[in-house]
């Protein structure tokens, strides 16, 4: 028995035992005669005393001896402390060191295990094992921690079973790019490792298992962007017998029981569902944040046709209302035009229009647009005096995108995004297909199996583009947690979808045959939803980055720096599984 | 809104409620003008009802048209039944079949949905959907969901944090053969998939996350023996600041709670724990079956220097005791000598006495013993009048194995190993080393991170192969279900493991250096465990192959019959790995 309790755990109530603890080396203070320790572990910090005369003076050579991140076992006695530490849960007591035993040494570490670090991101990357040391790093993984299990409980109460879907499955040509595994057994063949689960939790359903969740890792090969990762996790869920609204009540019911039980905040209102037609049109994406207002207007139609060659040869023109913005610089105004400017924004340019507080108006085109066209388009965007239009022109995808960009940016100047205050939101009815101008057809936006809305389905011989899908997306501050859909359950319906992918039979069969021919022997109508665990316990943290959420995540070229992998693996090994490195002519 | 209830929940206090179910028809009976449908789904079945004459024609068409597996939607009326089935939770009511509509139809299955499938494994495999339908397997899959559950609940209670290790890793050449993945951001370096989250969950202690768990997916490639699959689920943990006897009671905790949760079963007794060298010395092998006696018997030196050229010029000679086998027949007893020749037993032949009834020994070597010689071997095996001797010889490891195969063979066909009794018991002082002959080097018998015991560690100079090792196995009824060690945190005596084990500085540095390094910066005192979860979910569904409690396992080729992988991939994507099918001459 190597300690008595842990490092977080005393209280008053525990003077004048003796205990043994142990743990490592935050802080030794020399100072009048006394030496004290602050000794941490997992569970918390205690501090540990010695006095210099009254102490044996091998123990005081000992504790001489030991540094920072030093592992020791201390026997003492628990007293009360002179000056009380309100900031630590045992900052009642200290422990008087009778005995001391160092179990490791250490070296100096790179960087000092403190809440803000002096090590770089590099540094702590290679060093994880000590980064975890630090409150930060150690208190998101005991989040990602309870997050996890109270998933489990919500999921298990509701009859959901965990399954497990196997990890060495198939290639599939759409998509992102999978990565593979060669397989020894079969020369010249290869595994490919999961992007989702999606077909085996579809095969479950039609197996009768009715509810299945599983919290699982997923692979993507893919160019990572800032906070992506090769390796993710989703918590990936299915269900039978129900339709789109049974899953968002289910769902949403998480979303709440976790607010609840992780964060201890009540949420006591119907989630939005805002289709994704709206959400474009007044956010300008399929993600807004909705904790502030701040939507987009079309003006188009006031604008046009006063002369103004910019706006008259264009698709589209959108304003949002900045309140309070009329009292904005030249320089600040400056500032917004050459953000909407760069290539993430893409806007061509900014036009602006103050609405004084006098009343009148001030705006950067006022060669063609008279105070009363200003009057009539602020009265459209509900705009008051003191408030600044803002408005971009262009194409309409494009430039919706860019005055989201512009609404988010100002969002966060404002303080309108804070930390700790969360709106989410089902996004809904979205498109079924996306028309890719490149191949010339068409995609399908969520993923093949997507049902189209009964209703719609007419459609495919005439507009395609206007199906709308039983597809759902989970958004929080502006960020997609997760998306679902009702599946295709019947076998005609899936090869429609299938032509007008633009798949032949044999491709389809090639790629999905398995899926297919499970079809033909009853399959319940279902659905399910997969969400991304990674990030929604980065938001559950007040966190952007995912980084600190995962135990050793990889850098941004897919790399381990800790254990230096990807590397080289032996000619023997290559042998073994039949391959030669290089590029074929 | 597709149902108001499942298949398995209708009582007699619903007798009188319009309910709606959905589910696969599991059989349709036909008779004196009533139509019975039995109709299916996770929960349960319930019974469905029509009568001929009363039911609307169209209802009756439609009522014909269904067959087995096709899935519908019933609404009526809950009636009570007139002849109960008590073998079903539903068999006090039925419904009475008010509407119909039939949701997807179904091709004749090619198997039935029953639970002595008429399907063969190959077919089982190929529509694994199907064969999942049956309770066998649904009900297998279902018990794995609440035995993982439960691990959870437990281990959170104890304090431990679920964290996920990587997946895609550093492939190191010791132990078996990593599965590989090329990286395409890295041209020419692999990933590995890791065959245990080791090194992780050490360096998870040294990050000072005190108590880890994970159920965790671990990949082999082994060529695979019946019930091995290169995908497995293990259940690996580790804790900081421990010794063995605190990971034994922690873990002898966890599998009283789990047969406590799970199946119903208090155990009340402390497990037995039994020091390798005397598992091998008594059962023959270091996972013994403790459930019954007829325990091996050191008899060399009782036999040896009688004439008998066979016993005289062996190493070892053992036996075990039959109790009532002096009943035997000739036939009997030629069965079993076959069997111990067999290649898997590996013994020459089978010596045996007969104790008979009256006091006298009947032997098949009487010529060289008498009755006398066999009086002191029987007391010395403790044999009565009725029973059997039963002897091998040979190399001694070798005659163990055999003697060992032989007692599990007569347990078996005794009756002595029944499905529902366990016997959990720890073996512990593992040889912490092993002679490999053939590369002429000692091996770590757990792994090179081990450690011995202090008392032991001297022994590195003159006799390693005595050292022991703080190592455990947990074995249930014959089965190694998991096993661990504590860890060496000492870098010299690391240094000097290394060195026993014939690495290089260099080769350790390569394959280690992370660890190693880590050590450097104040490791605690740590030690773990890892339990098989397939093993075990089998081991408490009473069944010998782990492959029921797997929803979708590979063959004995490692391929997934039902998604036909793995499979070849397109040149393109070679390319983009930069590699080239072939071997290097």
């Amino acid at each position: 028995m190597y300690r008595t309790h842990n490092c977080g755990e005393l209280r008053k109530e525990h003077i004048g035992q003796k205990v043994t603890l142990c743990g490592w080396v935050q802080l030794k203070r020399d100072k009048g005669g006394m030496i004290w320790i602050d000794l941490r572990d997992r569970y918390g910090i205690t501090q540990l005393a010695a006095e210099q005369t009254t102490t044996a003076p091998e123990l005081v050579k000992k504790i001489d001896k030991i540094g920072r991140e030093f592992v020791i076992q201390v026997e003492g006695e628990v007293i009360e402390r002179y000056s009380k530490n309100d900031k630590i849960s045992t900052g009642d007591i200290e422990i008087k060191i009778e005995n001391l035993k160092i179990l490791s040494e250490s070296e100096i570490p790179p960087f000092t295990i403190i809440d803000n670090t002096d090590g770089g991101d590099e540094l702590r990357m290679k060093y994880r094992y000590l980064d975890i040391r630090r409150n930060p790093v150690k208190n998101a993984l005991l989040l990602r921690h309870s997050i996890a299990q109270e998933i489990r409980k919500y999921l298990d109460a509701q009859n959901f079973v965990e399954i497990e879907t196997p990890v060495l499955i198939k290639s599939t040509p759409e998509g992102a790019r999978d990565f593979v595994v060669p397989s020894r057994m079969n020369p010249g063949e290869f595994y490919a490792l999961p992007q989702s689960p999606q077909t085996f939790k579809q095969l479950l359903m039609i197996a009768g298992m009715d509810r299945y969740f599983q919290i699982v890792k997923c692979f993507r090969d893919e160019d990572l962007r800032a906070d992506r990762q090769p390796e993710f996790t989703q918590i990936d869920c299915e269900m039978s017998f129900v339709e789109q609204n049974d899953i968002l009540e289910i769902f949403e019911g998480m979303t709440k029981f976790l607010f609840k039980t992780v964060k201890g905040l009540e949420i006591n209102y119907d989630f939005p569902r805002m289709p994704y037609s709206e959400a474009m049109e007044k956010y300008g994406n399929d993600k807004p944040d909705i904790r502030f207002g701040m939507t987009i207007t079309d003006v188009s139609e006031n604008v046009k046709g006063k002369n103004f060659v910019v706006f008259d040869s264009v698709d589209y023109i959108g304003g949002i209302c900045l309140n309070g913005g009329a009292e904005y610089s030249r320089k600040q105004i400056d500032e917004l035009t050459e953000f909407v400017k760069i290539p993430q924004v893409g806007a061509k340019g900014l036009v602006y229009c103050k609405y004084n507080s006098d009343g009148t108006f001030k705006s950067s085109v006022d060669k063609f647009y008279s105070e009363s066209d200003w009057a009539i388009i602020a009265e459209k965007m509900n705009a008051q005096k003191g408030d600044m239009i803002l408005i971009l022109a262009g194409e309409k995808e494009r430039t919706l995108h860019g005055l989201s960009e512009l609404r988010l940016r100002l969002g966060n100047e404002l303080g309108l995004r804070p930390r700790d205050s969360f709106a989410p939101l089902w996004i809904i009815e979205f498109p079924l297909l996306e028309f890719d101008a490149e191949s010339g057809r068409y995609h399908a936006k969520h993923h093949p199996f997507t049902a189209p809305f009964d209703e719609d389905i007419s459609l495919f011989e005439t507009e395609p583009e206007k199906i709308r899908a039983k597809a759902y997306d989970l958004v929080i501050n502006g960020v997609e947690i997760g998306g679902g859909s009702i599946r295709i359950f019947d076998k005609e319906l899936q090869a429609l979808m299938f032509k007008n992918l633009g798949f032949t039979k044999e491709d389809a069969e090639a790629q999905f045959g398995f899926l297919m021919n499970a079809f033909k022997y009853g399959a319940p109508p279902h659905g399910g939803i997969a969400l991304g665990f990674d990030r929604l316990c980065s938001m559950f943290g007040g966190v952007d980055s995912i980084r600190d959420f995962i135990a050793f995540p990889k850098n941004n070229s897919g790399r381990d720096v800790m254990i230096d992998s990807p590397s080289k693996i032996s000619q023997a090994q290559l042998n073994e599984l039949g391959l030669i490195l290089g590029e074929t002519e």
